[in-house]
């Protein structure tokens, strides 16, 4: 007999009955708002050509590292989730890989990724039993026969899902092939690119000597010098721009920054393009590139955005088999405040540039991140991150950050996902805990309700549009 | 129309009913007890020639750091707030400045300097309204015309707080003029100074060359010989428990402490004279001077407080054109196991030596603090403090130490300000936050009623009477 | 006139009266679960020879370093507590030293060991009033007088608290000899042995010449040749494994691991053996062996744990008159993510390794302990440990851990403790905190009420069994 699946209206309030009251009236007010998600990772070709999404596995299951990690570390190979290797696509059955998933989903329990996926699950596909063993194929039949209905088409669920803007994430080498064909579509779906020019600065990408070479290619820029490495990023950046672009992104392992003269960093980029450099020496290139990207900002608005602190590629068996991006991305501890400070002593109070930080490192909120974004003018805070990006994280990152940073110097909610069909879940598991948060403030008095109220709109809708310039 | 100002009587109390009850009935025992403040950097002179304060300005916007930071990251010019730069005092008229401030209150939602504010509004002057940009001038006047009224004078302000003791803090350069001028002056409040030698310890300070010659002058010491240096410390101490100093206290970028020979000590000194030291000979230098006030401290009696971690100044240009204490101090990770274990080998165990530490980096409260605190005799946690000094700083406070070090190695709350009309706010906030505490524990059977009220009492009014010898 | 002492039924449940009666039948169907206790120091002998347990402090003060060191931070002598130095026991009378605790008992308030002992006090020994300096007789004779009766010796308790197996914890030195009684003796009760061969591993540990002998004595082994050192182990190993042992522990500065050579593993021995090493060497040696233990454990399936990042010995004179484990011992920052990396390099995906990590750095918690036991398929979290094995230490365990790693990367609850007699009041503690959590994230609609009642049960039962392989 299957157990009804139960979306609970008060899901994420406080228990209180007054509490959960205020948190219930805040909510009512910024529910139906538009999302904007101006940093995300869902694939612009998807909007291009408006195809249908494949199966529950590709769509769901198989892209979404949150998920296949979790399985993966109770013993469940990746092959057998659908997760293709190097070498070859992953032979299971769709099907199979489903009831793989589905038998196993109560290790879920307690994460974000249930709170989302149930969500997807119940309102997305009109699902009234829980997923498990026994429902597994039960829900692969019902998603896939979705799948192939226009209402479930891309456009369709953009529409549907009331996103206002989205932003995709793309390499300086990508052609833009895809948001420009969605331009050129006559579709009035806001989506947007963003600068991530990660494979032609860290030195220690894999693909870092083939992106430069796609990077010269395209901007006809000589990428041994220095100027015209610089110059082919502010090529690449207008033509971002050109797409829509409001904003660049940066996902180094540290925060660093440096202020290299223009000689220094020609000798630099020299040694890095000989290939005979030391880890010190990519770091210092990379570090040297944020502060360039700042500078370009000056000039052509771009807000930057600053992830720093993941050791990528962890386990190095899944890395050489599977390649990157496979889950097994793990935070490390991560200093703000001497690695802004070159960039900071350069820029830091400059008024034409925009700064976002993110920190995987929930120490540095009310220690570094909270003092350094209430004071600089160029900081702002973004909001809890990948494996913070879930309701005890998100809590720790309002009550770590508020006292010192204010609400105002946070940038409202990035959903940061690749998994398009669980963005109003994202936004929405955001929206209750920014509300619940909110009403325990005002139940002690601490705030005004018309003031929580302004708050909730500010930080559901208003700020993200004001700091990424939307 | 001006929106009411309502500070709610249950205010910073959880909302569960049950749990608020227990907090006000704990709050109720602790609420009207007589303030000890033991640590702050209010000016001993208002005391000692009972001047009126001035403006809202230049009495609650233009000194306080944690007021300007905000706005400051938000966009607003130091200028504009009427905080002068090294070469010129802010031209902008008071009123003006205000005025700036009040149109951004709404910045300061959720945090402690809202909290703070309000109730110097409210409670000290009466207002009944919440400031904004349309009540700015009713405030500007009202605050104004009252300070110019005997009842806002600093010692009618001193008793009407119930301070029975407040310490200020002084450099061992001053003379001790205005304390002097107050025991003199026959009235009968307790201010007290405490020592604080950073200019004269830390040979990074930018007035140390000067501090230490003004040292000499007023010790008659040879301060270029160790032993000479040390004895004009000790004569200091002397003069600074004179006008009833009981503690001492250290501002150090790191908690680190040294035990050098005498040789040792005597040859950093000279290099440091010299003025060709390294960073790290500076270090060295304010190491040793830790381990020597300690052992000071066995002979005078003075309490020793460490409050290690800012990185000072980090904004290079408003350092160079606003100079310090601008609100440009960010925390770093900080190390206490290793950093204090030179002077813990020499001093750890001796019953003579009290020492109350102090930290920004939150993560060592339960980590390194509260299991160095439930240990070693001579060590106390000092409450949580600066961007912690705040009712969820506070809560992190109890929930991480109080296990470990239980609530008798700590030694209640500081103000630690230099706002001298937010010292009552201040302090209820602490015992409202603490009593908020001490009632869930009730609630949650951990401790019985009368346990929890004798606790808040001794949090509130004795641990800090006996922490500081007072 | 005593006050009562009353163990309230509802104790550590959340004070919300719904969510309060969640946990309170969440906690119902685990509240008489047998007791699971795969990691502690309690002593073999107790079992063997099933001998009466002396007085209260002998057998509650003297041995508890959480409760001494308290009253050392307070200033009471060790010796005044019956804590002996290296010289000469302690030669207090007991009823004098249990007066000494009894008197200071209110410093325990809001601590982990007043929970325990209340318990133990009120269920184990039936006491109805609380300890203080006026009943501290009472209990000083009523435990005494008890401890006399059959129903107090070993074995009887061991039965009444419904233990289902115990392990201690025994260096590879030891003969085995109380656990090959306890066998021979024909009790049923399962007393098993756990692998701790620090003192043969940790070339920094006083005893570590001593021990070496001794292994090489036990084992017939040439401990000088690196193959004849790891051969050592393994026969240590399955000696231990005949007494029951399913796991090894370490308890380690540092998490490091090294993946040397034979040669360079030889190498090293031989400078570790020579008496001429570094800090570097030792630590390298440490690293080294926890990968070798790994790889055994590939062969005899001992399930490894590793707990970290405690500075030992840390106060120098306590550690030169009384020697170690006297409550001396800070933990410290402590890296996973680079000192895992080449032990999880090498074995990190094999299905036959399971590794259980602690940490008493609980910012590693959500930065790198959840990730990197969300990921790799050996790794699981042990659980809140230390200093933070206490209720609100729990609670952030869970709420840091569970979004990133989920309820089944971890392994339930370890007492740890020698304190025989608080082994049902810790797991009580245990099962308490575990319950409100879940009743919460019911009461949150982030569970159903089914879901979380499994989920209670695995981790007070189901999972250490299945984690310890018992």
């Amino acid at each position: 007999m299957p157990r009804p699946l139960v979306l609970h209206p008060d899901r994420l309030f406080p228990a209180d009955p007054g509490v959960r009251a205020l948190a219930r009236s805040l909510y009512e007010q910024v529910r139906d708002l538009p999302i904007i998600s101006p940093h995300g990772h869902t694939d612009p070709d998807w909007f291009a050509t408006d195809e249908p999404f494949g199966d529950a596995v590709k769509l769901l299951l198989a892209p979404d590292h949150y998920l296949y990690r979790m399985l993966y570390s109770q013993g469940v190979p990746l092959e057998r989730l659908g997760v293709g290797s190097r070498r070859r696509v992953a032979g299971i059955e769709p099907r199979e890989a489903w009831r793989e998933f589905a038998s196993r989903y109560s290790l879920f329990r307690g994460t974000p990724s249930a709170l989302w996926l149930d969500q997807v699950f119940g309102h997305v596909f009109g699902l009234t039993v829980r997923l498990d063993a026994d429902t597994a194929d039960l829900y692969f039949d019902s998603i896939g026969e979705a799948l192939q209905t226009p209402a479930f088409r891309p456009r369709a669920l953009f529409d549907r899902f009331k996103i206002e803007v989205l932003a995709t994430t793309e390499s300086p080498t990508d052609t833009l092939a895809s948001h420009l064909a969605i331009r050129r579509s006559g579709w009035p779906g806001r989506v947007i690119s963003t600068y991530r020019p990660d494979p032609v600065v860290d030195p220690e990408h894999e693909q870092f000597q083939d992106a430069l070479e796609r990077f010269a290619g395209l901007t006809g820029q000589d990428v041994h010098s220095w100027r015209g490495y610089l110059e082919a990023h502010r090529l690449r950046r207008a033509a971002f721009a050109e797409v829509g672009a409001t904003a660049t992104d940066h996902g180094h392992p540290t925060a660093a920054t440096a202020d290299l003269s223009e000689r220094e960093a020609q000798a630099l980029l020299g040694k890095i393009l000989s290939g005979r450099f030391s880890a010190a020496d990519a770091e210092l290139f990379r570090a040297q590139a944020l502060t360039e990207m700042a500078q370009m900002s000056l000039d052509d608005g771009l807000v930057m955005q600053i992830h720093p602190g993941a050791f990528r590629n962890h386990n190095r068996a899944v890395f050489e088999s599977h390649g990157r991006d496979r889950g097994a991305d793990i935070p490390q501890p991560t200093d703000y405040v001497r690695a802004l400070k070159p960039l900071l002593d350069r820029l830091g109070n400059d008024p034409r540039l925009s700064m976002i930080v993110f920190t995987l490192d929930e120490s540095a909120y009310s220690r570094e991140l909270a003092p350094l974004a209430g004071h600089y003018p160029v900081l702002k805070l973004g909001p809890a991150w990948w494996f913070h990006d879930s309701p005890e994280g998100m809590r720790r990152f309002r009550e770590r950050t508020t006292e010192t940073a204010g609400f105002y110097n946070t940038v409202g909610f990035n959903d940061d996902t690749r998994a398009f069909l669980s963005i109003p879940a994202r936004h929405d598991v955001a929206r209750r805990v920014d509300c619940a948060f909110l009403a325990r403030l005002v139940a002690e008095h601490r705030l005004t309700e018309e003031e929580a109220a302004e708050t909730a709109v500010d930080l559901a809708y208003n700020l993200p549009k004001r700091a990424y310039k939307l």
